[in-house]
């Protein structure tokens, strides 16, 4: 149980946050005047500055620090355990900004990449994973559907249907994060391949390329106002009769419940190391304003009130850091599997506990706390939408007490 | 401490429900069109959809409704008392859209009415108040400032400067909802005319025309990722040398801060009222959902989670009309200033609980609940602004805590 | 929806008030001495000054207030509706001590007074219900179990068998108030008289005179470590083979879920008005020691969030008392069955809510606030019994949300 | 920051629990019976069972574990780091009982000892030291007084006065825990030599052995009405006059202040981890009664509200413990100085989490929760008292949002 950072870490704390404070924030504004000049204001990847700093990433050796060891046999990635990765993932959240897209660290790539380096076959590593590593294209990961309660896997209404050498695939998604983006080439679909087997093998994963017939994106999604257009946005999709070759299928049939399965527990270090390097800006820019202000006669950090939230802040995140890392580290040493408890601890425990951070940050900050003037209502959405991405607070409640329940009664 | 319905507002209850059921209700989606299709997207006011609406409102007597009779001596309004008028308010609320527009109904267009027809001389009224109460033209309300607290009257950056016959403007506003849109022809502008009076009066009040010189528009605030172009927005303005004449002042040099809680009474009754409306749109929503959405084998409505939440919220919700109703009926029995605390606590119980209850609706609806296709993200968004607009909470709280404590210890 | 107290109200609560003032208050220290003193600690109910007091609230006419005068067809009470009787119940409830005994208006006492009245028969009546109304006798209600969750009704073990012209019940009791006192001489017992009815008919209720061979008395329970013996205590009970006449059934078999259901809507008016009383009580003890201490150069009642406290706790109990009044009005207009709903709704949210007042108003006081010296401890355990009580808080939310439901989706 | 056990710790736990399975639970009873039995019932350090236990305990090297090497040259203790006593105290607070008094590393002798250890002079170790150290005598810390907010460090009144070669000591002490058993025999009294030195120069410590003229002990101080006679009572003093030779005096004049905060590290950790070891004990309780327990025809176990609250408690435990013994390290490898801060944070998070789960422990066992049957309710009033002993929460949120804040704005 040992969560200090080694050699390597520390090492690469400071270089990253050498190249955070030198070259990605102060482009940052860049980044968003390129965007709202371009054609195509959802194709974010395409931008000038993004591809000079995504050299530079790779020239500083900060490129693919998500992709653990074990999934990178070629020495793609920089071979980071997630406890070593864990607080890199924070510095780029503290960002909240360009910083995971120009690391290639930004999901839902780094998960798509995971799933693939794990569970696809060789050819399906050759055609999209070494452009996915590469940052030459992007992906997108279909689960979610609008007219299901999609925690429930058993729910899932699209169809993936054999038929000669192809799979037939039906259906209908929503919340397709990075999808609306051009350059999102490749959709790993979640689909059923037979309703009939037993409840966690009936689903299956299958590969299916923009351009196939069939395939539409519909609209963008909103969240709270935002497009996201920035991160390629939200997408529903339509499929209507999308025929793919049978070779792209993930793993075999039945196997999709366990392939998300195997996703989920790197994606949400990432997510909840990210959410409080959020949560540590929050506190920071609430310390700031709550200093600069004065309100009847003295500053607001001087109120009993602020100093509270402050404090509580503090304690809160302190919390968090220390269960998460204590996550990366049992998944590191004893397994996904073993830690999957650990995992949906920090599910639990993160997002509503940034939630609130935030919500007392733009308190502070009045008005501008929920506009465009400071990153805060725009991580506030950002946030909210973990407590029911892969899966909202309560199911994962309901699981973890159940368990502890078995623990002490069986 | 009667608050039942009386006569009048059962018939207008079962009038306005009729009118939003039959005429309000089917026509938001054409008045979405119409703004998104119009030459300046901020000038809501101006499509057809709603000055048919607005016509067809006051033939049915459903016109300026929110106009006390006391302020009202020529029945340009309903004449409705406070306790009247709330649940009035509560169905605009809950509809989350177009009614107090329709309705000549909405902020801050009423709070400055009331402030014309409490305090505007004459001719201001002549010039001003008809127009408005004709729903003619639209107003805004500039207090706020970026660079200071305005919780704290004193704070007030924006000077006043009496020269000759005119008052001169300098000063930096933001935050002045609805000015955005070019239909918004007049200005009440806080600043102060002698920062060494005593405390609250240095304050005064000035009106100014929005095409006088030296008053800019410079851009619109969002609230999370809305702009509220359909209400016109939320400005930020500067005023530089903007001169105006002397008989433009409300009132006399120094009255600023006393008109301004004078018509904050009522302007919280009709937020707490319509934020009641809109919570029990949230939990008829949430209600909806849950019974249609199944989870591992039973639908939503049927877990202990989800019904807690439900019932929570009914208990909230009728906790806060009756309190928001004996508010009502203390201003319209006891004044304004004897209701002082019972405002103050609605203005605390209210927004705070609503947002509670919408971030449970949006839960049960995932990622649905936070987009565009339902009511309940931007009614969040809306809602949360209430928490610091006139005055964040802790403000209030620690006044009516003081309060409190010196009942009790005199 | 009037609330107002009307003008025997008025009159009743300055006739309680100079009552409590100039002979209850005063006479609390001497209550618990002589109960000290006495032979048995348990018999509360013989001491001396409680006589007088009782007897000097019967010529003033403060004597079973709690009877509403639909069961008092011969006056015995005060003939006060709900909406009357509220406003004293919580001032007995502020006075957290004697005043409930003095004036005959003790639970469980007035629910079982009432029982008696609805649902017994003349020869019942006579011989119990007159000498209760007469503060004669104590009595206690024997339904809670220990081995059962007793907030399903259908748990219930405790058997009532029809054996000749008697009835013979066998079971286990516990939490049964009053029962440790030797005048408590009746006890209404709910048991089984038959399994295997509807779910809602296999309960009756029977009256079980103490000297009763088989029923014991066995020990008392402590609520935190009160044994509140000054109230009778709170007993475990062992029936076995007790038998009493067939006449002893309260209305017929399978009527006893039914008589349950009828006691339980005044019961809680009563409790809720009692716990507001008590809340009222802690925010002025609050203040009070707010204003005398200080700490850090100021007084507690300058520090932000000590402020905070008072005025949530202010918000909180003005919203609760409205709630509650509007119940009792709603009561005693459209029925105990009408009101279902808003009974549940109190229950809810009156006694969490004093319970974080309390809390917070013993933080304010320290060391002192959890010990004997300041009423608010022992104050705090009774209201945190009211949780569970009647059947814990969740059930009663699962069944209003279940309603809720239904109501928007029927 | 390695918080893994070492092989010492791992043995120490399985020596520990071997010795708490076998003999220290089966005693509990024993234990009561034999204080219930005593002459003196706040005597309970000289119950026979207790003494065997201690010797017992002695010979298998679980005595005096909380002692740190670095105050224990000579080996009287176990030498163990904070670190590693940390997993050890929480097994003793999941006993909720006779654990820490049979190891001798129950407060206040702990704090005592370390107090001398640090600060006190050879003859003062010899006299005092060393009988405790031994578990001979028992001791008393007494700070906190019922005339003044105890958390300020500048209100206290009891005088400390040089009078040739005595110190006269005079004021007024109450919740001096264990005073009331007979063989406390020393007490460490705070009081001010100097009133006019710098605020935190002018408290001084001096010891005040139990027979001295002038030191009366009046009463005992109930929690919740539980008087904790089996602790020793928490005692009221009166010191008149009190004449102790100068040599009593701990460290110089001036000091008390910097003694009081150095003892409070190592207590807090101790406090700390017996709380989350209370939790553990809770959680476990609530588990097996929601599975046993059934109403509305499933287990509460199954119920959604229970689960949640399970897994709530599950989450917020493990925080807490990751949180603390990160302190615990914090504080062995940086100092007590350096950790000052991670000493704020436990004592601000723990005991309000820890009460939380107590609540909704005791909601499951309904009145059984709240009473002697079962140790949540005597756990919860124990829990309750350090939300404000060594300083209320509130004291310590304000010092550290404070610190917060100067961080981020220096």
């Amino acid at each position: 149980m040992d969560f200090a950072h080694d050699a390597r870490t520390t090492e690469l704390i400071e270089r990253l946050t050498d190249f955070m404070d030198t070259r990605v924030h102060p482009a940052e504004a860049t980044f968003a005047a390129q965007v709202a000049e371009s054609d195509d204001r959802w194709a974010w990847s395409r931008v000038p500055v993004l591809k000079e700093l995504q050299a530079e990433a790779r020239e500083r050796g900060l490129w693919n620090l998500f992709l653990p060891p074990k999934h990178d046999p070629d020495g793609r990635g920089a071979g980071l355990t997630s406890l070593q990765y864990a607080p890199l993932a924070e510095i780029t959240g503290r960002a909240i900004g360009l910083a995971p897209a120009v690391l290639n660290c930004a999901a839902p790539d780094t998960g798509n990449m995971e799933t693939l380096a794990m569970f696809g076959s060789e050819a399906q590593k050759q055609r999209w994973l070494e452009p996915l590593l590469a940052g030459e294209i992007k992906s997108a990961f279909a689960m979610t559907e609008p007219d299901v309660a999609s925690s429930d896997a058993t729910n899932i209404g699209t169809s993936i249907t054999r038929d000669g050498d192809d799979y037939v695939v039906n259906g209908r998604k929503w919340w397709i994060t990075g999808a609306m983006n051009p350059d999102c080439e490749i959709f790993i679909v979640m689909g059923k391949t037979d309703p009939t087997a037993d409840r966690h093998r009936q689903q299956s994963m299958i590969l299916v390329p923009r351009d196939t017939p069939g395939l539409e994106v519909l609209r963008g999604m909103e969240v709270f106002g935002y497009d996201d257009h920035d991160h390629g946005g939200h997408a529903e999709l339509r499929l209507t009769d999308v025929r793919v070759p049978a070779e792209n299928l993930i793993g075999g049939e039945g196997d999709g419940f366990a392939i998300a399965q195997g996703r989920l527990g790197p994606g949400r270090i990432h997510h909840c190391m990210r959410s409080i390097g959020v949560a540590e800006r929050a506190i920071e820019l609430m310390c700031v304003r709550a200093q600069e202000r004065v309100a009847f006669g003295k500053p607001l950090s001087e109120q009993g009130v602020i100093r509270e939230w402050i404090a509580e802040a503090r304690v809160a995140v302190d919390q968090l850091r220390l269960l998460t890392l204590h996550t990366a580290w049992r998944m590191d040493t004893a397994g996904n599997r073993a830690a999957h408890g650990d995992i949906q601890a920090i599910k639990i425990a993160t997002p509503v506990a940034v939630q609130t951070i935030l919500d007392r940050a733009m308190q502070v900050y009045g008005g501008g706390g929920l506009s465009q003037d400071f990153p805060l209502a725009a991580a506030y959405a950002g946030i909210r939408t973990l407590r029911f991405a892969d899966g909202p607070d309560e199911v994962h409640k309901s699981a973890l007490g159940k368990a502890e329940v078995r623990k002490h009664t069986a």
